[in-house]
């Protein structure tokens, strides 16, 4: 896969692409918007904005950080559920159900709360923040949108036979099979990922936009058990994956094993088109949340996965009104960019 | 003013400027900012980015929101103190000493909270939030970020003899007022000012960033008492017009009287510096809050307002450190932009 990397087109131009803010008729702010439509090959097949910026994944990487759970046979020795593999790939709510699967890996594991290195905060989840300030309860790591991630991590460590302290820390065995996986997939050489740390605390990887996208493609389109395992639990379990009102479940929910998508912070967005062999990769360039489910929304319908009804559906996602604090409709969030460098598809 | 207005240089160039956010060493995200610095003529003396786009004020407009209650009486009448009338210009954090000077110029007023027209939300305040949900306080329309400018409107009224209800909407004589003085001090004809609706209900109004900066220059600079008052007021209390931690206050504290800032929603800024006859606007294309504090300080430092002392005080300001949930230092803010086009500045 490294040597196809190299291909892609160098007739793909970077055109100006935006999600754009709205009030009174007057756009009000602008996010540029980069997207990068990518083949198994490697190859640009259609683009928005510039298609080759460095790309921290951010959170978009947990598809490819769950898949040594199936691959080391984590999943069958500890017997964990689809949907917890899913909660593996998760920025999750914070929700009940959440929660509960997150614990329930980490006593699978036969390790500790205490464990997880992940910072302590609220749960996104509205209710379930309010639930727990008002039972007097304070956020712990168990709550983290990304404890699922890491007590995946710490599980693969307990089978592995890895000393579990520091798995979160760039020369732990968990993290370096963590960056070999990124390496793998986006075919981008070791030496040319570039690494920070995360909101979390984990190791997170950058790659040129277009290569996050091949890397989806090739995931969602492997003939391979593993990878296969970790999207039908992602499609089969959207709610796992994101939770109430999240764009990862509702496009899911929609899609039907069309699409897997998945969050990053930063305004990153990426997924696959398993039975297209198409995988797509977004960066909102200057990292604004509020901007990234627009694109996706509308990446999505440019790609012909989405239908009148689907977007209908997606409406809150696809084009999301800005309420003040009378709650009056004062403004829309709206996208402004398609996608082009199409020849080879079928629209 | 009007005539002054149109004589904007056409030789300032649009330059790619921006507030970037690192990460690991590599530029994750990037804010596009626009800056444009006007003397009282209107012409650009200095800019980044495009300084002409068209640009909500948003709460930037409170200076100007606030002068009828000097012009009209308000102030003297009603017998408002100097740092109320700071507070009529504030984006205020919700502390105690904002709350109490809301409640006081509406008692001056004698007229009740509930004719305030902003919506209910909690202090910005994490300490004054916590306080009040704590002791079981919901949140109510006078810890609105805009209670102080909402208070002076319905004073306002009171003493001109106009119907406070319905205050806020555009066709009440208040909001015909504030429209007034936003084509006073910017010289854009009437049919040319844009408006909406802002956060807080009431109309706001957007015009060419260059002609916003004209209106600060000119307004910093102005003879009369009026506008004298409200930036007195402003620089003599500038806690009143933001709060503990906010860059508002914290740049007013350490310039001394030599600048005069204001935040407004959507990555915006304008202020003066009246003893150069110069104003700025600033306008971070995308909205996001996190660049438009580091866009304000190297302004300032570009301008030759903030020296190195100065500079090291406002730290936080200038470019913050990223923190991630474990409290680690995972990345930082920083300016990548100069002012450009200074030929006939001394700096």
């Amino acid at each position: 896969m490294g040597e196809h990397a190299d291909r892609t087109s160098p007739t793909a131009k970077p055109t100006m692409s935006a999600v754009e803010v709205v009030r009174g008729g007057v756009v009000e702010s602008r996010h540029l918007v980069n997207v990068a439509v990518c083949d198994e090959s490697g190859e640009v097949v259609a683009c928005a904005g510039d298609p080759r910026g460095m790309t921290y994944y951010r959170s978009a990487a947990k598809p490819f950080q769950a898949l040594p759970l199936v691959e080391e046979g984590v999943v069958e020795r500890l017997g964990l559920s689809a949907a917890e593999l899913a909660l593996c790939c998760a920025s999750h709510e914070g929700e009940p159900e959440h929660v509960a699967a997150a614990r329930s890996i980490l006593a699978k594991a036969g390790v500790g709360e205490e464990l997880l290195a992940c910072g302590p905060h609220p749960p996104f989840s509205v209710t379930a923040a309010r639930a727990m300030a008002h039972a007097g309860e304070e956020p712990r790591r168990i709550h983290n949108n990304c404890s699922g991630k890491h007590a995946g991590m710490l599980a693969l460590a307990v089978v592995m036979g890895w000393d579990p302290a520091g798995y979160h820390r760039a020369d732990h065995p968990v993290q370096r099979r963590m960056r070999s996986e990124i390496r793998r997939w986006s075919g981008v050489p070791d030496d040319a990922i570039a690494s920070g740390v995360d909101g979390c605390g984990v190791v997170c990887f950058a790659v040129p936009l277009h290569r996050m996208a091949a890397s989806f493609a090739r995931f969602g389109a492997s003939p391979e058990s593993g990878p296969r395992a970790v999207v039908s639990a992602m499609t089969a379990h959207p709610f796992m994956v994101g939770g109430s009102g999240r764009a990862c479940t509702d496009v899911m929910r929609v899609s039907e094993g069309r699409a897997f998508v998945k969050l990053g912070a930063e305004g990153v967005y990426g997924g696959g088109l398993p039975a297209r062999g198409l995988g797509f990769a977004i960066k909102v360039a200057d990292g604004g949340r509020r901007a990234v489910e627009v694109a996706l929304v509308r990446t999505l319908e440019e790609l012909g996965v989405l239908g009148a009804s689907d977007l209908a559906a997606l409406a809150a996602h696809a084009r999301p009104e800005l309420r003040n604090t009378r709650d009056e409709v004062v403004g829309e969030v709206r996208p402004a960019f398609s996608l082009g460098d199409l020849p080879a598809m079928a629209r």
